[in-house]
């Protein structure tokens, strides 16, 4: 495997990496005939880069593959993303700093609306406040006692979400998930897909039932949505891999579940992307691989508001400045995937990518947009494959054969 | 492997998809300066839908890898082209839709005529007549007659070709071809390349045998060469794969077969691409998958006909006005192979492929030829993957991950 080769490549310096990731910044034109966001947006910082740097096109996971999050992010950091790929509990788990073990089962959880008949009408339970999320989160935690010694443990998130965790056996993730993902339906049973999941099966219908019981005087959390069962597991980290000291800044749960599952350090909390380049500034010393996510690009993607996926490009590339003065050796510019405004969701396209170094071999890029990147150094090449050419251009690579 | 994640996350919409196939596109300038075929055609609506669409260059098995148009056609379907390499004798007989059964095996086979010291002076028998060779079939089919409850079939097909099968045991493929594939010597023994293939070879040596028995009165077609063996085998059908109903538009035996193998509908028969973009029209409300066939591309490049292949390329353009008239959601353009004109055959050179579709992103190829596909947004790309890129566009493929 490609990655494992890198891995036995890697020799330490203390040349500092930068990978400013801005979340689906991929695009596709309003209309036809039209710019993408990236292109449309005035970016003279980002030109300049693209122009001194090597640019190219990243495919998250494959050809015509949509990622989710998870994969794509895993993608980025030199992580196989079939391989690494893991459920939404797992990196729900990481994201909340859960201290997890081995054995566990994590689950993501819905907190939703059934009507008399037990029949789903909001799968959101009215977008829960998130302080009647916790106090509700605490009601389970209080009266579910199951049965052989299984523990079970209820933490709230943001709004109508929450994590539930299963402890104290060898659990099976195999289990049918009981959020149908619509409404109309009753939530589903929590049958075994497997033979070996049968004993995980019977737990599950405890706790579903227990859970059913507690909520079912709540005026509009009175049912529970379970999905993205994972059970514990470590991941090689980048330290261990790369031999890197890596810093994550990232303001939501998940980015910092995936950092943590692989080992990063996480900044202290942001929320801006001016307090995000303030927490690189002040650890810039420290470290010498630098995560810093930018969520907003991808959240006016996922509203379909290109005009305001513009402006948020506009406003990293105001800021880049402040990156740049840092004297990175090696700055990655690039996405986790493609949220184009017109789909109003994640795609299948690939990425544009910049990677600017002083080792860099120019090119034909000479702005930063979906197009130039197609005359771009770098190809089109899978996303794994990038943080293997960060580390060469850092000098942290050696020679392979004699 | 890549296109069993695909496979994992098929979703069924409405969305049509054609594939037109422009058998052995790809092609080669006539002299030092010059355009290929494709750029040498006047083709306003290629071109059109080139600047609109997504462009690219296909490998269709590797590089530096000249394909069969088996391989090729299985990787335009999305089916690894190593992984399902058959004989030849399989594809002859899925072409002529002969019953197959478990255990069968398929022989491709040539009538050639031999001197009187038994070497071949013509391995085509002069291009024999489909009518004698019927005859001679249906000869050989009453007189031979083998040991051990073994059946034999003569199946003929146009002028000298034919396909002979063995039924009633557990054949084993791995025989020596007995076509030597030149003239000057004698047609070879089948002896076994392998110890398991020892029983099968016996088997051959009896059915070689009485053949030449029967063949040694006739004129021309007084030998036969066997070669392409291959044992019957199942393929996971596109609609198993990709939920799809595929139509297949061909007029040639072996594409025929290949549709056949993998699970598609036959169009009824055709002759000219008119009659095919008719039978397109009317079958376009009970299928969303149509693979439409010109194979007279590739015979001008066989053939050594460059401004014939040049006015074929103008004529499919000239009618693709009737294929976009049907609105389809993905409209792919491409060959299986390139076989330039100068090369008289089959080559090695990457396909020139078009993808247009509403959710295409814009690239830098305006025109569609070879050059512009190298500015397309495809990159280039192994042509298993295009069936994936298609799906993808069409809405067919959910995300992959959370």
């Amino acid at each position: 495997m490609e990655t494992e080769l890198i891995d036995k490549l890697v020799t330490k310096n203390d040349k500092k990496i930068i990978f400013l990731i801005m979340d689906g910044l991929g695009g596709l034109p309003q209309s036809t005939g039209g710019q993408t966001e990236l292109e449309e947006a005035h970016t003279p910082n980002l030109d300049r880069l693209a122009a001194l740097g090597t640019c190219g096109l990243l495919d998250p996971v494959g050809y015509g593959i949509t990622p989710g999050s998870g994969p794509a992010h895993f993608a980025l950091f030199g992580y196989d993303p079939i391989e690494y790929n893991v459920g939404r509990g797992l990196l729900s788990a990481a994201g909340l700093d859960f201290p997890m073990a081995e054995g566990d089962l994590y689950m993501r959880a819905n907190f939703a609306t059934v009507d008399a008949k037990g029949v789903i009408t909001d799968r959101r339970a009215g977008r829960l406040a998130t302080e009647k999320n916790e106090a509700i989160c605490r009601k389970l935690q209080e009266k579910i006692n199951l049965s052989s010694g299984t523990q079970a443990f209820f933490i709230p998130e943001k709004e109508h979400r929450a994590l539930v965790v299963l402890r104290g056996g060898e659990f099976c993730a195999e289990i049918a998930e009981t959020d149908p993902q619509k409404t109309g339906l009753p939530p589903l049973e929590p049958v075994e897909l497997t033979p070996q999941a049968k004993k995980t099966a019977a737990i599950m219908r405890e706790l579903t039932g227990k859970m059913k019981d507690v909520l079912q005087d709540e005026e509009t959390a009175n049912a529970i949505l379970l999905r993205g069962y994972a059970r514990y597991r470590r991941f090689p980290s980048m330290a261990e891999r790369f031999g890197l000291k890596p810093l994550a800044i990232a303001s939501y749960p998940m980015y910092k579940g995936i950092a943590r599952l692989l080992g990063m350090t996480l900044a202290c909390a942001t929320n801006t992307p001016e307090e995000e380049i303030q927490a690189l500034q002040n650890n810039y010393p420290a470290h010498d691989f630098f995560f810093l996510h930018i969520k907003y690009t991808d959240s006016r993607g996922e509203d379909g508001q290109f005009a305001e996926k513009v402006k948020v490009i506009e406003k990293i590339d105001a800021l880049l400045p402040d990156v740049c003065a840092l004297n990175p050796d090696v700055l990655v510019v690039t996405g986790d995937h493609s949220t184009p405004a017109v789909l109003s969701g994640h795609s299948w396209h690939p990425v544009p990518v910049l990677l600017a170094a002083a080792t860099c071999r120019p090119d034909l890029a000479t702005v930063f947009g979906e197009r130039a990147c197609i005359t771009g150094g770098l190809g089109r090449l899978p996303m794994k494959c990038l943080l293997g050419l960060a580390l060469a251009h850092a000098g942290k690579l050696q020679k392979f054969g004699a």
